[in-house]
């Protein structure tokens, strides 16, 4: 690891790289290297995280803030059924509170052991807001884009849905969530390994559910040129969220993937321990339609922060 | 490039690609897939700019913003001799203003097509500030670092200094800097060509000055624990600058490099049409020591984000 000179910044990013031990790899020169792997390619991502945008500093604490940043991130390349390599963190901080930054650092830490990676470069900075902008860096054989979906394919959905929409309702109320419920809100679960899984068992195209069920069904639907007909009583619903929670709440980090053949379910959830749940197929024309008791709805719309 | 779905982010996004162009590689899916090259490593960087931390909108115009931004971050890279394949942006927007989002876009693409890479990924967010966090992506058979300095080696520095520094004296003092030094402040230079040039004709350690060049010869004695003894009557000073601010100066993104054996200046010259000076050598013991007419003089400390 390089040796780091003299100066306030240069003694809060030590204190990173003590707090990350192995986890860190490289962070010191102007740029990190990598080694490439023949034969994979390289996916990468990146995210950002803003206080009173994708956070509050009251709801979640300062761990589950910088845990909740890069699985987001994560989430991005299992969605693309990639192995995470390494992640960069550019860190803007309101103050001078190590205590605060190492909470963070922990939260991070978190994040990127459970994937089985290490922390490959990042910035700090002094700014109003406190924000966390991550990028992934990931290889995989034969990435799972959003497009490629055909007439026909079979629709699947991961995990239960709903948890986090349900879990902000109470918080914006001013009531606690259930221990369950915001259990799911802080600390969800970047699809990696199922992704391959899935990727390497009839999975054709996917995407990581994150603007909520519906709206992503809709992104995988217009990148693929077809139409999506979801079943809405079919979706799994978390315990203690609502049918319009599944389908609307955003967030989730679970993956939403089409496939032409049947994928074999019973495989997959004595595997990882996750429901896994035919919840539509695809179909000719565009957009998603929802189906309760066999009748069309109109599907909810996802959060979109560039909405009026 | 994969179809994007409905929503008004979503149609700021194909605005971009639209400005962008052949630019723009593989942005609508969770993540970008890039091929790797076999034999070569791969380099990374992250860097951020914010809003009254790193710039000011009522002295840069937004295009400049966006060409500042990318180009700190892959001056990063040319410090390591690597060549960039791709950059990410994650972009926060203060509001929905697409005129500005598009300057912003034109000086990301002038700053990308300089250096001859291509827009690989990127994350719009609704934020109270406007930010910009790069990743920039490359690859280099033998990265060159910030350790490996050894006693004896000569320290030789890119361009001329100071001008950034003077240009925002005269703007903090609401007077307009001349136009040379306007535009050496707002239109920087990575030195991706240079760095490679200088890593094959001798180059064993490079930086780039962002901090200032006597804070950035810190840094590189710190990683390579020798001491470095800089000239300050040799440091090259841009026309309307002080000497001081050629040593003190931050964000000019000159290549300060250590050489065991002479490197043929004039060849490099004529190559790049930009000064290499020698103004140094490397030294027994720790820290940077500054000779003014053969006399050690108190180096000035380099701009610190975290500092009291």
């Amino acid at each position: 690891m390089t040796e780091l000179g003299k100066g306030a910044e240069f003694d809060l990013i030590r204190a990173l790289r003590a707090r990350w031990g192995k986890l860190a790899v490289g962070l010191g020169d102007d740029a990190s290297v990598l080694a490439m792997t023949r034969g994979d390619r390289l996916v990468v991502s990146v995210d950002a995280a803003f206080d009173r945008v994708h956070f509050r500093t009251d709801w979640f604490s300062f761990r589950e803030i910088g845990y909740r940043a890069i699985t987001a991130a994560l989430s991005d390349l299992a969605a693309m059924a990639a192995r995470p390599t390494g992640v960069l963190i550019a860190l803007a901080l309101p103050r001078n509170d190590e205590r605060e930054l190492l909470e963070i650092a922990d939260g991070i830490a978190d994040a990127v052991s459970a994937a089985g990676t290490v922390i490959v470069g990042g910035n700090l900075a002094r700014a109003d807001v406190l924000s966390l902008s991550t990028t992934v860096l990931g290889e995989a054989h034969a990435p799972l884009g959003r497009a490629g979906v055909q007439q026909g394919d079979l629709i699947y959905v991961t995990g239960e849905l709903g948890g986090p929409r349900a879990a902000l309702r109470a918080l914006s109320g001013k009531q606690a969530p259930s221990p369950a419920l915001r259990q799911r809100l802080v600390r969800p679960v970047a699809r990696i390994a199922e992704a391959r899984w899935l990727a390497g068992n009839g999975a054709v195209a996917a995407v990581d559910v994150s603007d909520g069920l519906a709206a992503d069904a809709g992104h995988l639907a217009a990148a693929s040129g077809v139409g999506i007909e979801l079943r809405s009583d079919a979706v799994p619903v978390f315990p203690g969220a609502t049918p319009d929670d599944a389908l609307a709440g955003g967030e989730e980090f679970e993956l939403l993937v089409a496939s032409r053949a049947p994928i074999p379910i019973a495989d997959f959830v004595q595997r990882f321990g996750v429901p896994l749940t035919l919840i539509g197929a695809a179909t000719r024309g565009e957009g998603v339609q929802l189906l309760r008791d066999g009748e069309r709805v109109a599907p909810p719309t996802g959060y979109d922060h560039f909405s009026t």
